[in-house]
């Protein structure tokens, strides 16, 4: 699937099969997340694959932004201990959740690739899902990724490029 | 170009031709841009495309994180005003720093594949960008991306995927 298919088709997956994902693939997906690029290429990531449906389901729990059951989940984390000390706090906020967002994005077009639909999920309280995986202090979830093989079509969502972009200036003339 | 294959050869490009970027261009990597995920959907995005030299050499005098001269930026803003009223301060923070990512990735991948190389500038004055492209309050540059013809081959860095990852909870053994 070329690049251009692939961002235009991707769809935000919610209905999944019952269908487990393989370990590799999940780490096939890890892969490519971190050949995204990072803040300085600080590469501050941790990625916590989730296949247990005990724990899945627990993090569901905390996760109200997970709708519907995926058989697995990539949580990926960052070292904001690791990143405020090169780039100090101010910069370590605004890196580290665009950084997690760069990576997050890369696994759901692998994803998307391999036949896998997936879910980025930013709402889950970040404490709770911080003692569930055992993350050490100073390394936060951002964002989740629920991953599974989608259940039946999902409709894009509309796209207007009216108004959203201007040559030079802003401009509301588009 | 496959997935795969784009995630894992795009590199951050820095030296460029001297050969201009056709405005069909820019607007065809705005439309990527905005088939990027965006938080609830919300699409608080705004593209200024930048092709003017005079225009492109002020924006790099106030964003020391501008390396190189690139014939073309796409500077891409969040309208963190709109998502305040929807998502709150806090929830806007994050949701718009993230989907500025997640647009300029996708600007980053369409542009590889067609040839084009890019370069995600997150150092930059704020107040200073706003000004030069002449942006409504409420409307903030959140990450400029430089595009321009690669000069030369731009060697990959390291990625290692030991220790980035583990299953089910956070594990030095990876």
């Amino acid at each position: 699937m070329n690049v251009h298919e692939a961002i235009r088709t991707r769809r935000s997956i919610r209905d999944y099969q019952a269908r487990p994902v393989d370990p590799e693939m999940l780490v096939r997906l890890v892969e490519a997340g971190c050949w995204a690029p990072s803040a300085g290429n600080m590469q501050n990531w941790r990625f916590i694959l989730v296949r247990d449906p005990s724990r899945l389901r627990k993090l569901r729990m905390v996760s109200p932004g997970m709708i519907g059951v995926a058989p697995a989940a990539i949580v990926v984390c960052e070292d904001v201990e690791a990143t405020r000390k090169i780039a100090g706090d101010v910069e370590a906020d605004r890196c580290t959740k665009m950084d997690a967002a760069l990576a997050a994005y890369a696994i759901c077009l692998e994803a998307h690739e391999l036949g896998l639909g997936t879910c980025m999920v930013g709402s889950f309280h970040t404490a709770a899902v911080q003692k569930l995986l055992k993350l050490p202090k100073g390394t936060v979830p951002m964002l989740i990724v629920a991953v599974g093989y989608p259940s039946g079509d999902r409709k894009a969502p509309q796209r207007n490029l009216e108004n959203i972009y201007s040559f030079e200036v802003y401009s509301e003339d588009g």
